[in-house]
């Protein structure tokens, strides 16, 4: 316990996710005291999250509490709680307990959600990947779909059963598609008796032309190449246009799938709203160059959640370095701020873009130095224990896929949760 | 996938617990087909359970799926589901999915689960420790209590957050009460601004005269020396006579306590009663001496559910060792059966019996020879690492001890679960 100087100016973090925890952690020798929000206590490695959903990882592996991150910066109160309501002008946060906080300087870095694109009634059939809860959800109801298929005596529910979509090629579609497919045709080798799961159908569905969009073209068709290799079906070009609990729509063609993931769309947090500034087409907010929002310079905007351009006109990506970089960023302008200077405009520093797709294949784009298959995977490995918070985590994280590398097993193949959605099919 | 010879007998286990897995692998060539029924996908190393509900160890770490357990046995066919009813005479397993499974013969091996002793209504307030699922409730209960009571503001409501309780001084009571203090006063330390974990109150409630009444008085005096050094208050002697949501009622006192933990009793798995033979008062099958049912020799029940006494006339224990080898009883007595021979009776090797307490301590009795302290918590740790399932589990959770082990931190403080139960009290 360790009282905060209350006479401080007070920053209030809005979410401990990678612009808001960087941030934070850049502002531990600043004079003010800060109040971190977040839903969850914990820092999240957003990363790696698929490979909890695709029972690689515990969830305890890629994720740390964030009190715990930062015990030792005296200025910060962590706080748990969820913020409703934002008014900038009297600069209060409303909380959904009823409370408020309010405050002098504001980060608001309360990241993405899933989009469904106006089809709100999807979610229920699929689900989408943000949180640790998420992961659990969604890890459950993949194993499921392999134990309902082995229940099931129907030929043709049983094919429902085992045929899986992953809506979306983007990065984490891929990685999902990639890595279900190996569970099915190995993970999973020899422990049924009545069905054959590497008979499951693995489809990874894009609109859009070519999967990975934000890498060059070549590499989007290595990775194509690579998740056929690994037995997932590509489609590209057609829309899904409906989803519901026996299926889905694709174009014209309606396919049975009981398991359908979606992947395909983020939206910004419905709180860049509350602020009452111009938004871009996905909600997220058009900041100044310092990231503060316009006409309320007290205010900032970091993360997935800030609509900021590169010099080129390019849009900054909604990835981690990003985020972390631009959390960075606004703690500079806080100090230059504190000290009565003018802050400078945020440029963000592309480092390159790389991409998992399942077992020893990855792509790694690196400023036109490209590479694909054994070596990128690689690279991308040591590249994401590297940058994995807390030191035990990758000592575990290494552990489970040293071992899942040899043995093909999953660490975490745990179906958890008390109500089972549902009846199981009768055998 | 492996199809069964369906004209073999069939055997139904039903609970893929330390009975009912044992008793399967012990029959791996016998002329049987086997149908193991659980309502989990995976084994579950119940001695570890209250590490995960603590923070210690994520879910995955002391669970791994019966099917990838039994994956090379051909003669066995997981079945993920739930019994809800046997008829004995018509050989007839009824499931909770509307199915049913027929059998030749049938290992019950279902177990306990809490019990409240005819206050079923104190089970909202005092959730028990059975499953995984349990386990994660109470972990996110546990940690939720310090995180309000760092948001509260009344003092009063704020030292009621802070109080726990855990009710009932059998191993498992001691493990939690123990683990509960080294959390308060070393885990959370430095975290806080508000609060100073190291001020809650972790109190212990045993309504007989002494904590752990199957070890001898010594022992127990022991334990509870050393469970009062971590900083537990123990109180023997008075039982709980109330548990609402704000506390409980000891003796005549009423305690202010947001957190009370049901450690008290386990009730036999209410199936038993579905056989319609004789049960003792906990509601366990009293069973033939080779662990069949009286009038039904084609029915065995093994495990926490079965009622069987040593030849000294004291009870069987309900722990791991004595599962297990009922389990292997029963698969002898098969063996036997399908010979055409009489079985033998059941005869329990008592080793000994092991409590850890928390960090460093524990208590041991092997058959007069007594441990205490730190030697018998390296004893405790050196067995129960030995017997957890699966190499790799093991290497994970001996990483997690070492690490809490010079940490003081523990590896799985995440709160998980989307619900909040109620709103966070107003800061």
């Amino acid at each position: 316990m360790d009282a905060i100087d209350t006479r401080l100016p007070h920053l209030v973090v809005i979410g401990g996710g990678f612009a808001g925890l960087w941030a934070t952690r850049a502002l531990a020798k600043a004079p003010l005291r800060i109040t971190l929000l977040d839903r969850s206590n914990h820092h999240l490695f957003q990363p790696l999250l698929y490979q909890v959903a695709t029972a690689g990882l515990s969830a305890p592996d890629i994720a740390a509490p964030l009190r715990h991150i930062l015990r030792r910066q005296c200025n910060v109160q962590v706080r748990l709680g969820e913020a409703t309501g934002i008014d900038p002008a009297a600069r209060r946060v409303a909380l959904a307990d009823g409370g408020a906080l309010g405050f002098d300087y504001l980060l608001l870095a309360s990241g993405a959600t899933h989009a469904y694109f106006g089809n709100d009634q999807w979610a229920a059939h699929a689900p989408g990947l943000k949180s640790l809860d998420d992961a659990l959800h969604l890890r459950r109801q993949l194993l499921l779909a392999f134990e309902r298929a082995e229940a099931c005596d129907d030929p043709a529910e049983r094919a429902a059963w085992l045929s899986f979509a992953v809506v979306g090629g983007g990065p984490t579609g891929v990685e999902l598609a990639g890595t279900l497919a190996e569970i099915a045709r190995h993970t999973l080798k020899d422990e049924f008796r009545r069905i054959d799961p590497a008979s499951a159908r693995v489809r990874l569905v894009e609109a859009g032309p070519r999967v990975l969009a934000s890498f060059p073209e070549e590499l989007s068709r290595k990775a194509r190449r690579q998740l056929e290799r690994l037995g997932v079906e590509v489609s590209t070009g057609v829309p899904v246009t409906a989803i519901d609990g026996g299926g889905y729509r694709l174009g014209e063609d309606y396919v049975h799938a009981r398991t359908v993931v979606w992947a395909a769309g983020v939206a910004a947090s419905p709180l860049a709203r509350a602020l009452g500034v111009p938004l871009d087409r996905a909600g997220r907010v058009i900041v100044e160059p310092d990231l503060s929002v316009p006409g309320h310079p007290h205010v900032f905007v970091a993360g997935d959640l800030a609509a900021v351009q590169r010099a080129d006109g390019r849009p900054v990506p909604g990835v981690a370095p990003a985020a972390k970089q631009m959390g960075r960023h606004v703690a500079a302008s806080l100090r230059a701020r504190l000290r009565g200077v003018q802050a400078g405009a945020f440029g963000y520093r592309d480092f390159g873009n790389l991409a998992t797709i399942g077992r020893m294949a990855a792509v790694v784009d690196l400023h036109g130095f490209k590479l694909s298959g054994l070596l990128a995977w690689w690279f991308w490995l040591a590249a994401h224990v590297f940058f994995l918070i807390g030191f035990r985590n990758r000592l575990v994280v290494l552990l489970n896929w040293a071992w899942a590398y040899w043995s093909y097993q999953r660490a975490a193949r745990i179906i958890l949760g008390r109500d089972r959605e549902g009846p199981v099919p009768p055998a």
